[in-house]
């Protein structure tokens, strides 16, 4: 009997999870929950249906693990635990200093339930998170760097959209090669903000507008530009939407630190991800999460986990032998 | 309190694990057994005594973790069963293709003496074999790739010493650079055993030995060398002392994969290792797998456990708390 998911929220996320089942034969997509009126909402997997938000808990005893597609700042917050009382959940919540108050509230909301919520999947907060975890439990004498991209920033290019004048925008955040070398090399450089990313900025303008003007606006924006080297393009309608039109992300966690009783070998951990889409490869993280969440659901476990938590054998559709002869 | 921690022979391993061990602060060794005498065995922690293996029984309630550093051709396959009866322990038994059995004799030996045994740690099988793991679980629909190296190969290093006139040598297994280049771009090449790795030779030849039989001898050594674009270079015992006396090593596991409706996204997962030293490393693996095996045993679980079975958070030496202020 495969896993019953039901999805509530259906954006990017969302559609990245109908894909990102498909190629999960264990698990099926029973249901989409939306706010939008159900009839607007066009999915991919042909049996599934959508239904309003306000239907959730007549799915009670269809949906096996709840994944909540809503966004960090206003929508998770308040989802994750409200529905952590009647489901097994799984979130991508990713304001990572918010992360302690957000377990605190799931974990009373999943305990209440006796269900299991798993917060935090993805890669950064999740793959990133664990190698960083992982890296500081086998060398602790180290120092860790975590660096993103190439890749869009959502909120970045958000932040342009809003300037006077700008029609549409696309801000790619770039890491610093040099500062790469650095860290590989185990200098262990001391990095600014400067030294990490630069930020590249591809924008419409509005007919007349003020390039010049966009501009300084863009590069002198406080927190979002102002600390980096920001570059700013501007390009037609035509070109965002043909050379831009994809959501692509990946980055780098490296540690290096010593060993030897005096320190004297040095070692370079490196996990690098490069990918096409971030909410599809986002997706795939989540789904091996849900079916870890239906195994220790299933186990009688209760409570807010985070992928620190769960033992990695859950995560794939494999008994122990086969991981045993065939990936360890 | 400290975990305490008896490491079972005095080699290369052993050495490390004293030395991951000071980067720990919550371990502490305890004793040392070795099957020398041992009065001839020199250790490096103060406070911690060299003992005959003979003597380990003595220990049962002194030691949270024995950690046995023999070797997976003919010592662990023996010790890790036998002293899984008596302790928490911890191996890194790294023969592949007899995990299985292994761990089914370990297994057996655990649950009867009601102890944990963690099986196979290091960084192949280990870390590496975790990386499988999670990409596996998040893009199952993808290719595998390891490559290892550039670093030292005792096995092939040993062969080449078995040769007629040979009086000591050192070889170094090293990825092709455009076998890695081919997998990162997302191809999916086929890559044959010679396509993946050279093989370079340094050894030192006894005086008057035909330099060109050894040579000849080592590039068509069956298994070893024979499927290899292999390199020997002859050097002084001087040079091969200065230039070669490290036990470098490390590698790469990169997974390609797809994901989206019709599979027209794509990515690339990458962990890669640089190693000084391949036993330190492997140690300070080994020590973070202790503390798991500690923490699980006084959880109550039994039985033979890989670090597929380890929940991350068990390997480091912090709270929950503080792990997902700090690390997620």
């Amino acid at each position: 009997m495969s896993i019953r998911i039901g999805i509530m929220g259906y954006g990017n996320l969302g559609r990245g999870i109908e894909c990102a089942v498909k190629n999960n034969p264990d698990m099926e997509i029973v249901a989409v929950f939306s706010r939008r009126n159900p009839d607007t909402v066009k999915i991919l997997t042909e049996g599934a249906k959508v239904y309003s938000a306000d239907e959730i808990l007549n799915f009670k005893d269809e949906i096996d693990v709840l994944i909540l597609c809503g966004g960090s700042a206003t929508d998770l917050p308040a989802q994750t635990p409200e529905y952590a009382k009647y489901f097994t959940v799984v979130d991508s919540f990713d304001t990572h200093a918010k992360i302690p108050e957000h377990f605190a509230a799931v974990d009373a909301a999943a305990k209440e339930g006796g269900n299991v919520a798993v917060i935090s999947c993805g890669w950064d907060p999740g793959m990133f998170s664990l190698n960083r975890l992982y890296s500081n439990a086998i060398l602790p004498n180290g120092k860790d760097y975590t660096f993103w991209g190439k890749g869009v920033s959502q909120g970045h290019s958000d932040a342009i959209r809003r300037i006077d004048g700008v029609a549409d925008a696309k801000q790619y955040t770039i890491p610093v090669e040099a500062a790469l070398e650095a860290v590989r090399s185990g200098s262990n450089p001391e990095l600014s903000v400067r030294d990490k990313h630069l930020r590249e900025c591809f924008v419409v303008a509005e007919e007349g507008a003020d390039k010049a003007r966009i501009e300084s606006e863009i590069k002198n924006m406080p927190n979002y530009f102002a600390d980096y080297d920001t570059t700013v393009h501007f390009i037609t309608k035509e070109e965002l939407c043909r050379d831009h039109a994809g959501i692509p992300h990946g980055g780098f966690v490296i540690r290096t630190g010593k060993s030897g009783w005096n320190n004297e070998n040095s070692h370079v951990i490196e996990y690098s991800l490069k990918l096409d889409s971030n909410p599809e490869f986002t997706a795939g993280v989540i789904a091996a999460c849900a079916r870890a969440a239906y195994r220790m659901k299933s186990e009688g476990a209760k409570g807010c986990k985070t992928m620190f938590d769960i033992p990695p054998a859950y995560l794939v559709a494999m008994s122990g032998e086969e991981m045993r002869a065939h990936l360890l």
